[in-house]
C-alpha cells in the first residue's frame, strides 16, 4: 500500500475508483486525473492561485440563474464546446459545418409561413433569407424544419430583455416543402458582447480579449432520418470574425449580405444547408 | 489568420491571449488549455458528458454557502489541495510533513493555557497531546503557537453544528514557553465523512469510493522566523487509514495513541513538530 506523494499522486487518485465504476466513467475521469494532475505539475500551482480558482470556480456557479449559464460561457471563451462539436460532428465534405449551440435557444418557437418576418419589433435592416435544406446527393429534402433566431438591432436576444421585446422577437420555425426551399424575412444581425459582468468577463479582461462575437443568425435544421444540424451563418466583413469571443466561426459559414433596391427588404441572404444520414 | 479546428483549437484559442496579459497567468491558462483540450481529445468527451459536467459545476458552485464550500471538497477529492500541498511545502528531511488543511480552521481560536481541555462539551474519550516544536537542528522554539482543532466523539466540527455544540469545542491555541514543550488535553478524534449529500458525494458514489477520513488532529503551528507548518496526526489503526477520501495521510503522521491506566485520561498521544527557517 503506499500513500499520495507528489510523485504517485496520479496513480494514488486514480487507484481508488472501485470495481463497480462503469468502464466510461472510469476513461474518462481517470484522464480528467492525468491532465489535471500534469497541468498542476507542469505551472507549479502556487496555494494563492490554488485559492483564486476555487473562487472563480464558486463564483460562476453562483451568478448562474434562469438564462444565464455561467459554465457554458466559460467552456464557450475557452474553446472547449467548439472542441467538443467538432469532435461529435465530423462530417463527410459536402456537408453543412456545425457551430456552437449558444445558450439562447428556446423551445417550441412558433412554426410560421414560409416567407413570414419574424422580427416584430420592426427594429433592424430587414433581409430575406432563402435557400434550400438538400442531402448530400444534392436532393432536397421535405418536412425539414428550420428553427432560426437572432439577436435583434441592439445586440439583445428576446430572452435577454423579457420586458422590453415581444415573445418569441426574432425567432420562428420554417418547415419547408418538396421542393426543400426555405424563406423568411428577419434583420441583419449585429455583433454583440457574450455577458461580461461576471466572472468569465473577469477572465476574459484578465487575458486582453474582448467579449464580442461577430453577427450571426443561428440556425437549427432537423428533418426525419438526417442528422440535426446546428449553426450559424455569419455576416461577411464583420470586424470580430477573427476573433469570436467562443471560436465559432468557419470559413464556409461566411455569408455576403447583398444590399438590394428595395427599401423594404434591404438584404439578401443566401445559402444552402446540406444534412448528412442518420447514422445507428 | 485561421480559425478553429479540431485540429488547431489549442493552438487559436492561446494564440487569442493579449500582449498585456501578465506572464504568470498566460503560462497558467496556456497550460490549462493544453490539459483541457488534450483530455477531451484523450476521452472524445460526449455531449451529453459535457451537458453532464456543465450541470456537476454549476450545482457544486451552487451548492457552496457558510461553512459549505464544494469546490474545495472536490479538489480535495480529486488529489489537486494535496498536489498543490506538495508542491508548495517541499521541506528538508526531517521537517514534519504537512498535509491538507481542511475547510474547518477556525480563525481566532482562544489561546488556552498550557495542558487546558479543548473538549467543551464533555464528549468523547480524553487524550492527553505533548511533544516540543523544534528546529531543524532540534533545538526548541519558543513562542510557538500551536493551533489545534478536531471533530467531537460523534465526527462533527462546531462550525457545522452552532446550535448543538459549545463555540470553539475542540478548538485551541498554546503558546510554548523556553523548552518548546506544548501540552493540551483534547479527545481521541473519531472518523467522518467528508459533506456527502452534494454533488462532490454523488461523484464518489459513481466512481464506488466511501466519504471517510481517518480520525486526526488538526494542527497549525507556527513561529517568528519560521515556515508555517499545517498538518493532522492519524490516529494508528483507524480502518481508513488506507483509504482516506482526500489523500491526506502520510506514513509520518500517523501517531499511536497509548492506552494509560488513568481513568479520566484515557489515551496519550505524543507528537514532535519539526519546522523549517522562512525562507526569503
Ligand atoms: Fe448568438
Ligand atoms: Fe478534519
Amino acid at each position: 500500500m503506499s500513500y499520495f506523494t507528489e510523485d504517485t499522486s496520479t496513480e494514488v487518485v486514480n487507484g481508488r475508483i472501485g470495481a463497480d465504476a462503469s468502464p466510461r466513467l472510469r476513461k474518462v475521469m481517470t484522464s480528467l486525473v492525468n491532465h489535471l494532475h500534469a497541468f498542476i505539475r507542469d505551472v507549479e500551482l502556487t496555494e494563492a492561485e490554488w485559492e483564486t480558482a476555487i473562487d472563480f470556480l464558486t463564483k460562476t456557479g453562483q451568478i448562474c440563474c434562469g438564462n444565464r449559464q455561467e459554465f457554458i460561457l466559460l467552456s464557450d471563451t475557452l474553446g472547449v464546446s467548439m472542441l467538443v462539436d467538432a469532435i461529435n460532428h465530423r462530417a463527410p465534405d459536402g456537408a453543412t459545418e456545425t457551430t456552437v449551440f449558444g445558450p439562447f435557444h428556446v423551445d417550441g418557437a412558433p412554426e410560421r409561413d414560409m416567407g413570414a418576418n419574424i422580427s416584430l419589433d420592426g427594429k433592424g435592416e430587414v433581409c430575406l433569407y432563402s435557400g434550400r435544406v438538400l442531402d448530400l446527393d444534392g436532393k432536397p429534402i421535405e418536412n425539414a424544419i428550420v428553427d432560426v433566431w437572432s439577436d435583434n438591432e441592439d445586440g439583445f436576444y428576446d430572452v435577454q430583455q423579457p420586458d422590453s421585446q415581444p415573445a418569441f422577437n426574432n425567432r420562428g420555425r420554417f418547415r419547408t416543402g418538396p421542393d426543400g426551399v426555405y424563406a423568411f424575412r428577419g434583420i441583419k444581425p449585429v455583433s454583440y458582447p457574450i455577458p461580461d459582468d461576471g466572472p468569465v468577463g473577469k477572465m476574459l479582461a484578465a487575458l486582453g480579449r474582448h467579449p464580442w462575437r461577430p453577427a450571426h443568425m443561428h440556425f437549427m435544421v432537423t428533418a426525419p432520418g438526417h442528422r440535426r444540424l446546428i449553426t450559424h451563418i455569419f455576416v461577411a466583413g464583420d470586424r470580430y470574425l477573427a476573433s469570436d469571443a467562443v471560436f465559432g466561426v468557419k470559413e464556409t459559414l461566411i455569408v455576403e449580405y447583398l444590399k438590394t433596391d428595395t427599401p423594404s427588404e434591404v438584404w439578401r441572404a443566401d445559402y444552402d444547408f446540406v444534412l448528412c444520414r442518420q447514422t445507428a
